[in-house]
């Protein structure tokens, strides 16, 4: 173990300040180091400030705590840790320990934005196509619009199938939400409900109305009730980078639009200019004309939203939608590198396919793939040991606020993405997959159908519709597996609110703890049958007791030595007792 | 070696392209890697393309090189590779090969703001700290203002003499032009000429004039006329973020300032509000005012510029000042970390403390240091090996684009440092210093002294009036040490315009390969005695010849094998002849 923070409420005393306020910042450092004095650097207005860190206790474990006040200057403060060990002088930042110098780009922050919806935090997402969802008994009776082909329930949903229509409505959603609340998810995030020319709907063709194949604006309300009536909470879908060609705006107001720019080069989605305060006031209008059915928006594309050549209004645009409704959560889709749109007052979190997806698949990864890219990254996915899987966790977080992080959606699969069980290739594989998307940091996203181990090789064939009248495909076991992984989430605060130590194991070992005030949880995953673990630093004299995958207790000798008898592919978590 | 780009003009086809210009950038494998397939990976409005490189040629070396056509979409055109070998997929970035994901922070780029003046790229930078540089003889007849205390030329400055005033002038400087021009340093960069309190001017009480105390207007219009005469260029000193207490801005229009706010807290030093209108005006003024006289200027506390709580007006600043004089350079105070304040259209480089300053000092500083901190960072100047040196100058100069890192400049030691003499400790270092501080990418700045071998251990000691009467106490090796280095670079386009490659050698060793189309340079330092180096891959069938240093010609074998026989402490360059 090396002297850790993070900014979890274990290292940071009000983890929300107000611009202005002094928070208490703390440094773990591990009994068998001898760190000789402990500086705070943070930054105020442009320039570092140094303050001497002082001992503030010692733990049951013999770790040293230091405290140091930092007076938090601007909205985001960033901060590291300049400790000297019998080593020499290293930095502390998001990164970890460095012997050498680091930019800013991986400190610490602090934000005084307003935080994210208190919700947010504890959500476990449950992202729903509805087209491929659920019918309800409406939705039978409904002609096939000119530009569909329609296809029945039971059909397997084929390559090129983006205006093959299901008939899944919001009604049908409704009739479902026993589902989901068995599996134990909270918040329904439902992609695009306008009217468009396609399944997918990412092509809107209006904003005025919930699209009538779905049931309409009045489906929308009752699909609201229900969901807020069971505590559950709903988001939407809002595509603010382009529209659907069909969109009455591309005709009746093209100054709307950048003249013939398109997404990703189709010419059915005409890109929108945010340069233009006319569009501006059309998307708040739609944010707060949804204010009361929604609890927040996931941003379609918002890595492009704004940006096309010398323009890039993107933060404005973060920062308008965010106050058109304060209270709603922002989520933004992107898919390569988020961390530079978020901490702006704007985008809470983002789909977390770099930090989260792409590591874990490259861990997890079946010997062999049926497709040949990531999220339109070429060179397949490549396979990583778990140290190359934590170094692009850290990367990634390193560059945004422990709040963002968290608000931020670890996703396993999503309708633009193979399924994970494809991806793994086994239900063995799927658990430590959907363990380790429950116990790290983040919101846990769940596309439907991997609860029941729905198979897909690409975003066309994933989008299945779900066979809720096949149980015998159901993978019963998986969807155990889920329920129980969320219910332990549920039961550990230390999981959605803890801190989080990597500790070393071997390459096809993920290990790590989640701790907070009350409660030290031990996380382990080997993605297949390799030797037992004997690991030499964790908290001395620590008995954990199995809380999840059926392992013994385990036994933390006074020198942190530990013998971890699991041989995998596995998924364990221990709770200590000290 | 490993796989290799960056942003000279070797690996981009023009690395000042227009918006919407597309450029080809290369990457060189070399000739032991099997390369099985590259991508190049560009941002296009936000979002990730991918393009496959083709093989253009294979060069002398047997090195491959690889090429991409790129779109240049957005002012600033983030990139990476995506580069497949035998032991898996990597990514190209500015900090090397990495096995995991990184964030794009540290993706190479390409910007499309208007260049740096064309001069800069091969200035050689000569700070001079107007009141101890030289005396004319007008100088002697001023009388002495009521805050400061008169020293004669030959008294040593001790600390604590902000207010001890040697009397040094415009036509002081003017008067010794020859030295500078014999140094071989062609850019005068000035700390401030305004009205002040205080020696260093950093406490401006107006703006409308150069101080008498320095000769004036005239004294200035003058100096500028001598310096443009020698074809040489002159720099200002601009203090942005604060004025003194006595400006008459601070007693006639408050509006200009934060109420309360001061420079570190100094109450002498109010600090200015940036939004205001009018501040804009008067500044935008002064930069235009000078435009005649001046080159351009270095801004001073660049890096709180405009920032306060909740107000950053910083690149706005940078902006404006930059659009007031478009043909003037604008380097900007920055001492921990500037990359996120480059590549905006505004400063064009910062003073590189943290990517030059801190790694070198850290490398070469003496045993024993007679000072405690480094420009505030506490823990001494921590002592780095040759690989830590190199990890700090990539982590900083991966986050700027190539031109800002190549415009900003390398600095040994300033007005506010302790002198390079004192922090290595001998000629011996020094001269190695220096060497580096020639022959790495970015613009050389000596402050005035150093190239005499002047000590100084803060601040306040480092500023000794220059001791023209006494050439005794010069270093005259030194001097001759830093006018041979300067030709070297002079007579070497590579040093100012080729790519960098470091090739690994040993602690003590910094080792590197500077080429440009027409040349390949071998640079080595070597801090201390140390065993000969066996170098394993250099360009292979290489005869190197001894350019700098004296020591014999070297010979790499076709497998890239080199015996380098320099013990050390050394430094020494070569050039290829193959």
């Amino acid at each position: 173990m090396i002297p850790h923070h993070d900014g979890s409420e274990l290292y940071v005393s009000n983890p929300a300040p107000a611009l202005g306020e002094t928070v208490d910042v703390f440094v773990r450092v591990p009994a068998r180091i001898r760190a000789g004095r402990i500086h705070l650097r943070w930054l105020s207005d442009g320039e570092p400030v140094f303050t001497s860190a002082v001992v503030d206790r010692t733990d049951s474990t013999g770790d040293v705590w230091w405290r140091a006040a930092m007076p938090v200057r601007n909205p985001v403060t960033p901060y590291r840790f300049l400790i000297r060990t019998t080593q020499g002088v290293r930095w502390l930042t998001g990164l970890g320990l460095t012997h050498y110098d680091v930019p800013d780009s991986t400190d610490f922050r602090l934000v005084t934005h307003p935080a994210p919806p208190a919700w947010a935090r504890d959500a476990v997402v449950y992202q729903i196509f509805p087209d491929r969802f659920a019918r309800s008994g409406a939705a039978i009776d409904r002609e096939t619009p000119e530009w569909a082909t329609p296809a029945s329930w039971d059909t397997p949903a084929r390559n090129g199938s983006t205006t093959v229509l299901y008939g899944g409505d919001l009604d049908g959603i409704a009739r479902r939400l026993d589902h989901v609340a068995a599996l134990g998810a909270d918040t329904l995030y439902l992609t695009p409900f306008f009217p468009s020319r396609s399944a997918h709907r990412y092509d809107a063709s209006s904003f005025d109305q919930v699209d009538p194949l779905l049931g309409g604006d009045a489906a929308l309300t009752r699909l609201a009730e229900a969901v807020h009536g069971r505590g559950m909470r709903i988001l939407g879908d809002l595509t603010t980078n382009h529209t659907g060609r069909a969109h009455s705006w591309f005709t009746e107001q093209p100054d709307l639009y950048y003249p013939n720019e398109f997404w990703l080069g189709h010419r059915e989605l005409p890109k929108l200019n945010w340069g233009s305060a006319e569009l501006r006031r059309r998307f708040v209008e739609i944010v707060r004309r949804f204010s009361h059915e929604l609890d927040g928006w996931r941003i379609d594309v918002a890595n492009m939203t704004g940006r096309r050549g010398a323009d890039d209004w993107t933060y404005e645009v973060a920062r308008l939608l965010r106050a058109a409704e304060p209270d709603g959560l922002l989520i933004a889709e992107h898919a390569h590198d988020a961390t530079g749109d978020l901490d702006r007052n704007g985008w809470h979190g983002t789909m977390n396919y770099a930090g989260f997806t792409r590591p874990i698949w490259g861990w997890l990864r079946a010997e062999e793939l049926p497709f040949d890219d990531f999220l339109g990254v070429p060179g397949e996915v490549p396979a990583r040991d778990a140290a190359a899987t934590t170094a692009t966790m850290m990367a990634f977080q390193a560059q945004m606020s422990w709040r963002s992080w968290t608000t931020s959606w670890s996703i396993l699969g999503s309708h633009d993405t193979a399924r994970i069980r494809t991806v793994v290739g086994s239900a063995e594989r799927q658990e430590i997959a959907a363990g380790l998307l429950m116990t790290l940091p983040g919101t846990p996203m769940i596309f439907a159908g991997d609860e029941i181990g729905v198979t897909g090789d690409n975003n066309d064939t994933a989008r299945q519709p779900m066979p809720w009248d096949r149980p015998d495909s159901w993978d019963g076991a998986t969807f155990d597996r889920y329920r129980e992984l969320i219910a332990l989430r549920r039961a550990h605060p230390a999981l959605t609110r803890g801190g989080l130590r990597w500790v070393a194991g071997d390459a096809d070992t993920l290990l790590f703890l989640r701790e907070s005030t009350d409660e030290t949880l031990l996380v382990l995953a080997r993605r297949k049958m390799s030797e037992p673990l004997r690991i030499t630093d964790l908290p001395a004299g620590t008995r954990w007791e199995n809380l999840y995958g059926g392992a013994k207790s385990l036994y933390t000798e006074p020198d942190g030595a530990t013998a971890i008898d699991v041989y995998g592919p596995a998924f364990q978590v221990w709770a200590a007792h000290s």
